[in-house]
C-alpha cells in the first residue's frame, strides 16, 4: 500500500509542476537544459560507476540466457555516449520554443477575438527499454516543451537511470525557475500498472518497445498513447524503376541497420522488371549475407530461395531477412501494402512521377517514399532535431515525432462582457468571423 | 455469430472505401454532398414518417418513466429541422478541402525533398444519443474529410437513423465517384462492443454521450478515442471585475442554456467584490430561477441560501443550479478551477488584462475566455462552421473540434534514390536540411 501511495504521490507532483512549467519562459528553460547538458559531462564519473553495476548484472542475465546481447549493447554506456547524450540536450536547448505559438487568430466580433494557442499536453509517461540515453533525450524534450515526465526505464537500466536522473533534476534545479517535481523515476513493473490507472494526473503515454509491450499498455489504460506497432516496410520496384536504384535502395533499406524500425521486411517487384531486377539484388543481397525467402514465381528466377509463406508477409525481421513478393501491378502492390503493412513507411522506385504520385496518395503510412531508402524516416534525418519517436498512430502525431508531439493548444478568447443570449432569437447579433491568422 | 461477423464485414467495407475516398477530389466530394442535402429534403416524407414511429416508441417509454422528456425532444424531427439538416450538410460542402494541403516542406538534401501532407484518419467511428440529425452532421464531415464512417445512433432513433443514412448513401451513389461502403450504421449495443475491438479497421472513435459512457468506450478500446468528459466550467470574478459585466456574463453563462456541457456550474468571486457583485447577482439569478448553493462566505452575505457540499464544486449540474464561493485570490480560483474543473472552459472577468493574461496561461482548460460567456465555448460560434463535438482531450484535438479533428498528416518524400549509407559514417553526407515551407 505504501508503494502505490508512492506512484500516485509522484504523478500528483508532477501535475502540480506541470501546471507551473506551462507558463516558465523559454530564456529559462534554454538556460537550465544547458546546465543540465553540462551537468552530464562534469558527473560523468557517477554515471559510468553506476552503469558499469548495471552492465555487470547484464552480462550475468546474457551468460545466462536471460538477456539477449543486443539490449547489452543498448545498456552500455561510455565517454562517448555521455558527450552524445549533453550534444542531445544542447540541440534541444536551442530548439525554437514550441510554446505561445498563435496557430490561429479570428474576429467573432468587434472587440472580441479568439486565439488559438500552443501549450504544453501537461504530463507524459515514458515508459522505454535499457538505453540510459533516453532519459536525457526524452525528459529534456519534454523540459523544452513544459511538459512534467514521469520516467521508467528497463530495471536492467536501473543504477544509471537513478543516476542521470538525479543530475538531471539538480541540474535544473540549480538553474532556477523549473518547478520541482518536474521530473520523476519509477522503477517497478507494478508501479507501470499502477500509472496506467492515474488518468486524472497522466495525459499522454510515451511507450518505446515491442509490439506486445505497446499493445499491452494501450489495453490497460484509457490514457491516450503515443506508440508504434510493428515497422513492416517495404519497398516496391515498378515496372518504370531504374534497376541500378532500385537494387541500391531496396539494398540500403534492408541492410543499413537491419534491426531498426524503418528497415524493410518485403520487397515487391513488379512483373514487368523481375527477370532483370531480381537476379542483380540477389547478387547484392547474397553478398550482405541477406537470407531471401520468395513467392512462387520469385523462385523460378531465384533458384534455390525458401519459400515464403502467408506470416511472411506480415513478419517484422529486425534481421538480415527478407521476403520478396512478385506483383502483377502498381495496384496489387498498393493493396499488399495496405493490407500487411504496419503503417510506418514504404517506398516506391521508378522513373514516372504520375506513378509514383498514385502510389504516394494510395498507400496508407505514415512515410510514403519515391526513390529513396526507407532508413530515411527519421526525426533528425528528415529534419526535426530530435525525435520522442516513430507513431503509427493515425491521430495526434504520426511518422518521425520532434518536440510537437508533446504539445497541444487551447483556445484564449478576449472579449468586452459578451454574452451568447445577444447572439440568439429572431433579433440576434451576427458573427463576423473575420480570419485574422 | 453471425451477427458478429455482421459488424467486421461493415468495419472492413468502411476500410476499403476509406482507402479509396483518400483520393477522391474534393470537387467530387462537393457535388456528393450537395446532392445528400437536396435528398434529405426531397425525402422528408419517408424521415418524417419514420421518426414518428419512433417518437410513438418513446413517448410510452417516458410515460412508463424508462426516458426522461428531454431525450424525447431531441429525437423529434419536423421540416424545419431536416431544412437545418440540409443547410448543416451544404456548408460543411463549402468549406475549403481539409485534404492535401502541405504543413511543411524540407529540403534534406539536393534532390531530396520531404513534405508533411494533410490527409483523413481512415474509418470513424461514430457513437451518439437520440439525434437523428447527428447523422448527416457527422457524415458529412467525415465524407468532406475523405473519411468513411461507422454510425451507431441511439435504439430509441433507430428507424429515424435507417432512413436518414439511406438517403445520404443512395444520394452520394448517385452523385457518382464516391466508393461505396462509405457510410455503415450499426444498431445494437452489442455490436458497439464488438467495434471497440475492432482497432485493425477503425481508427478513432468519436462518442458523444455521458461522461460515463466516453469513461466506458475509453475503458474498453485501444482505438483512440475524441470525447469529453463533463463540463465542469468557472466564472471567476476578479477583485478587479467591472460589476454589471461579471453579473451578466456569469448570468448568460449558466441560464442561457444549462443543458449544454458549456454553461457555467461554479461562480468564483474575489472576496474584494463579493460584497458589492454578490448580492446584484443573486437577484438575477433570483429571477431567473437558479438554485444557489453557496460556501460559507457566501452564506453569510446572501442569506437563507443551501451550503455548498465538497462535491458541488466537481458537479454537472446541467440544469438551473449554480455552486458560489468565495477566494482570498486569483490563485486561490486557478487552483480551485484546476483542482476541480474539468479541462473545458473557464472565465474571468477583469478590467485589468495583465491579470486576465495571467489566468489565462495558468488555467488548464480546452477554452479560456477574458471578459465573455462561457456559452461562447462551441464550433459554430468561434467560427468553425461544423463542429464534431467538444474534446477535453489534452491530444489531437482539443475544444470545439471541427473538421480538422478528422484529419492527420502523412510525410512524402521525394528522392533521385539516395540511400541512408551515404549520409552515415567519417564521410558522411552532411543534410542541408533546408525549410522550405
Amino acid at each position: 500500500m505504501a508503494r502505490k501511495k508512492t506512484v500516485e504521490s509522484k504523478a500528483k507532483e508532477a501535475r502540480r509542476a506541470a501546471l507551473l512549467l506551462a507558463g516558465v519562459k523559454n530564456s529559462r528553460k534554454r538556460t537550465a537544459l544547458k546546465k543540465i547538458a553540462e551537468a552530464l559531462v562534469t558527473n560523468s564519473e557517477k554515471i559510468l560507476k553506476a552503469n558499469e553495476a548495471d552492465v555487470a548484472e547484464a552480462q550475468k542475465e546474457v551468460k545466462a540466457g536471460r538477456m539477449t546481447k543486443a539490449l547489452l549493447d543498448r545498456l552500455i554506456v561510455d565517454d562517448n555516449k555521455i558527450g552524445g547524450m549533453a550534444e542531445g540536450v544542447v540541440s534541444v536547448a536551442k530548439l525554437p520554443d514550441p510554446v505561445g505559438k498563435i496557430l490561429s487568430k479570428v474576429e467573432m466580433d468587434k472587440d472580441l477575438v479568439i486565439e488559438q494557442v500552443t501549450c504544453p499536453i501537461g504530463v507524459i509517461g515514458a515508459v522505454f527499454e535499457a538505453r540510459p540515453d533516453a532519459v536525457p533525450q526524452i525528459s529534456s524534450l519534454c523540459l523544452k516543451s513544459g511538459n512534467a515526465v514521469i520516467l521508467k526505464g528497463g530495471t536492467e537500466a536501473r543504477r544509471s537511470n537513478e543516476v542521470i536522473t538525479g543530475i538531471i533534476e539538480k541540474a535544473a534545479k540549480e538553474a532556477g525557475g523549473i518547478p520541482d517535481g518536474w521530473i520523476q523515476l519509477i522503477e517497478t513493473r507494478e508501479e507501470v500498472n499502477r500509472i496506467l490507472q492515474l488518468d486524472d494526473y497522466i495525459d499522454l503515454l510515451v511507450p518505446r518497445g515491442s509490439n506486445a509491450f505497446v499493445k499491452y499498455i494501450q489495453d490497460n489504460t484509457r490514457i491516450p498513447v503515443l506508440g508504434h506497432s510493428d515497422g513492416i516496410c517495404h519497398v516496391y520496384v515498378d515496372k518504370a524503376a531504374a534497376i541500378n536504384q532500385a537494387v541500391g535502395i531496396a539494398h540500403d533499406s534492408k541492410t543499413q541497420y537491419p534491426a531498426a524500425c524503418n528497415a524493410a521486411e518485403t520487397l515487391l517487384v513488379h512483373a514487368a522488371v523481375a527477370e532483370k531486377f531480381l537476379p542483380e539484388m540477389a547478387r547484392w543481397f547474397g553478398d550482405s549475407g541477406v537470407e531471401m525467402r520468395g513467392c512462387p514465381k520469385t523462385r523460378k528466377i531465384i533458384k534455390g530461395l525458401k519459400a515464403a509463406k502467408k506470416e511472411d508477409w506480415s513478419t517484422e525481421y529486425l534481421d538480415m531477412i527478407i521476403s520478396i513478393k512478385i506483383v502483377e501491378s502498381m495496384q496489387e502492390a498498393i493493396e499488399h501494402i495496405n493490407t500487411y503493412g504496419s503503417k510506418h513507411t514504404d517506398a516506391i522506385v521508378t522513373r514516372q512521377k504520375t506513378r509514383a504520385k498514385v502510389f504516394l496518395s494510395a498507400v496508407d503510412s505514415a512515410c510514403v517514399f519515391h526513390n529513396a531508402s526507407t532508413r530515411f524516416s527519421d526525426g533528425f534525418r528528415i529534419g526535426k532535431g530530435a525525435e520522442i519517436g516513430i507513431s503509427t498512430n493515425k491521430t495526434h502525431a504520426r511518422g518521425p515525432v520532434g518536440v510537437e508531439g508533446l504539445i497541444i493548444y487551447n483556445y484564449r478568447l478576449s472579449g468586452t462582457g459578451q454574452i451568447v443570449d445577444d447572439y440568439t432569437g429572431p433579433h440576434a447579433r451576427k458573427f463576423t468571423h473575420k480570419k485574422i491568422l
